[in-house]
């Protein structure tokens, strides 16, 4: 089947593009201390998962107890859940997980980590703990050395729970345009986690993971040392916002297929809108199937996009787009695109080549 | 099972709420011109359709075609698909489901009303068709009115296409907040389709629906006389967005369970993210679960919701919620938050007493 024989709006993979970024990342992290361990939330699809384990990954990192139940059903080992589970019943889950994988979770009240330990108890099973370090995103994770230390004594402590590493992740930094300055920001909080691990070193805890990063940072991760696991998902896909950042050694490779349903004087209307693409990193780039890319002002409505053509609104060029035709959406985020999807098309010379179930789209819970 | 006992995020409907907002309706439309033919995009639930159809609906609208082939897959026998269908693979599937029920497609091009003919006629089909009429949301739609009576006759004298009605949908009025100005625009709009209808019955055209609306205009629309059917959706659930419209006589009933993940100095962190709710139309509101808004400036991430506190910022009030503690979000769009839920639950003082499939959740083709 050729790429323009899918049924649109879906959701398709240039597989060179997205091998490329397989091997770019391996090659990144050849010799590094630096492992990857890559999230889980922007593929939710576990034979992706499996892919990256091929190329290096230590494990897996994820966002939701879902999505681990998810990595876990589909044999993947070693999994990190990089939230807090304070639900009572997700708790005695997780327990269960623990007993079908290595499974690391992160703690940032003594409260928790108590109910963690109690389950881990009943379930016969062992949990691996990360205390989460906030590093400036002011979410999750406790504020202070102090604290942190505290906590780390408490989850060693404590039965079948196990105190594996500092969990640090500062999203706010990942998607700062200059690199410059997610240099500066990465070395004020590489400074801060240093002086925590050298606390934490003399007072006997060693071999701990440093887990945090991102597709954003990975360079800048890879070359400090410090870090141990680079939770970068993105990096596989890219997409629109990621594409803007500059010195990432990735390519794009996801698009939402997508066709041209109306035209009229000025504007272009594509079927594929909000529920097919996620919107909440900004706009999506809009490309031939050739490649070329459109230029044009974006309005994206529940489930069409509107392109405006820039001749009619003063621009130097008029849009060629004919209704019946079919267009590639670059879509601003990736990880939120993805979850809008059961299925991905890989394709390579303009011919599917496999299709991927997204088995824990949806998975929030 | 305790409405609090669900696990979290979920998607939850307030049944009385939802039942006064079915009847509220059927009361609006008592005797009027206007009858019902609500939109599928709004809640995407077979179950729901059929509970629609109960209260006085004389068929189902929907966006695309998957959703009209899981409505009539659920046994509805008049679906309009208030859009183009452009694809030939899709316009051939079209054509197999009018055979199937009652099916009106939307056409604003010649070519695609020749294109529907042939694939009747191969079928063995009929298809009824709106004429898309654009009343200013420069979407699809023809846009004048000798451009409208030119397709109008060419669809009527295609095999096996009848021209059954007017669509004429003003999506970007039906969110303006002030009553006053949502009137104003759409009594321009209805002179303007007053017109295009005295046209038509002047060339023969009688018994013609007029299709449109939201729940927006809906008491313009039910008090004007001019439209058959309207194609309201997000009614039955409000949501946050629509909440803030003036004189509407529904209230809310969806809502976003979430749990609370931690807390710290100032912040007091969600579940739940733009995974988990559509921010397509704004800021969700927060209720704690015996019905209290919670005040505090909101930030949304991907799977989480970060609410600060109003006393830390200046406010007057502290936040008092706890870790493990559930909270109630109105998501600020109904139809976005739909899309990425598999099911919802329906409750009634804080008991469980449904769950229903979201049987056309990700049909976006």
């Amino acid at each position: 089947m050729k790429l323009d024989q899918i049924e649109t709006p879906a959701l398709v993979v240039d597989e060179k593009a997205f091998k490329a970024n397989l091997v770019s990342m391996q090659k990144l992290l050849e010799g590094r201390t630096l492992k990857l361990r890559p999230h889980y939330k922007s593929n939710k699809c576990a034979a992706i998962a499996h892919m990256q384990m091929a190329c290096g990954a230590i494990g897996i990192t994820c966002a939701k107890l879902s999505e681990a139940e998810d990595l876990a059903d589909s044999g993947i080992e070693d999994i990190l859940i990089a939230n807090q589970i304070v639900d009572p019943d997700k708790i005695v889950r997780a327990a269960l997980l623990a007993k079908k994988c290595r499974l690391t979770v992160c703690v940032d009240s003594a409260e928790n980590a108590r109910a963690l330990s109690a389950a881990a108890i009943s379930a016969g099973a062992d949990i691996r703990c990360y205390v989460e370090y906030d590093i400036g995103m002011r979410r999750c994770g406790v504020e202070t050395e102090e604290e942190f230390l505290e906590l780390a004594g408490l989850v060693e402590s404590l039965p079948c729970l196990e105190f594996a590493g500092i969990q640090a992740y500062a999203g706010h930094v990942s998607h700062m345009a200059s690199e410059a300055e997610r240099r500066s920001y990465t070395e004020a909080n590489r400074r801060k986690i240093l002086h925590l691990k050298e606390e934490l070193e003399a007072k006997g805890f060693r071999d701990l993971a440093v887990s945090g990063g991102s597709t954003g940072t990975s360079i800048i991760k890879a070359e400090e040392g410090l870090y141990t696991e680079l939770q970068a998902g993105s990096y596989i896909f890219l997409a629109a916002t990621y594409g803007g950042l500059e010195k990432l050694p990735f390519v794009n490779s996801l698009y939402v297929l997508a066709t041209v349903v109306s035209r009229r004087e000025g504007v272009v209307i594509l079927d594929a809108g909000v529920k097919s693409m996620g919107m909440d990193q900004g706009d999506p780039r809009i490309l031939t199937m050739d490649g070329r890319t459109v230029t044009g002002r974006i309005e994206v409505n529940e489930e069409h996009l509107k392109l405006y053509d820039p001749a009619v609104e003063g621009g130097p060029v008029g849009l060629e787009l004919e209704p019946g035709e079919r267009v590639l959406i670059i879509p601003g985020h990736c990880c939120s695109t993805i979850n809008l999807y059961d299925k991905l098309y890989m394709f390579s010379d303009g011919q599917v080549t496999d299709r991927l179930q997204i088995t824990a789209r949806g998975c929030s819970r």
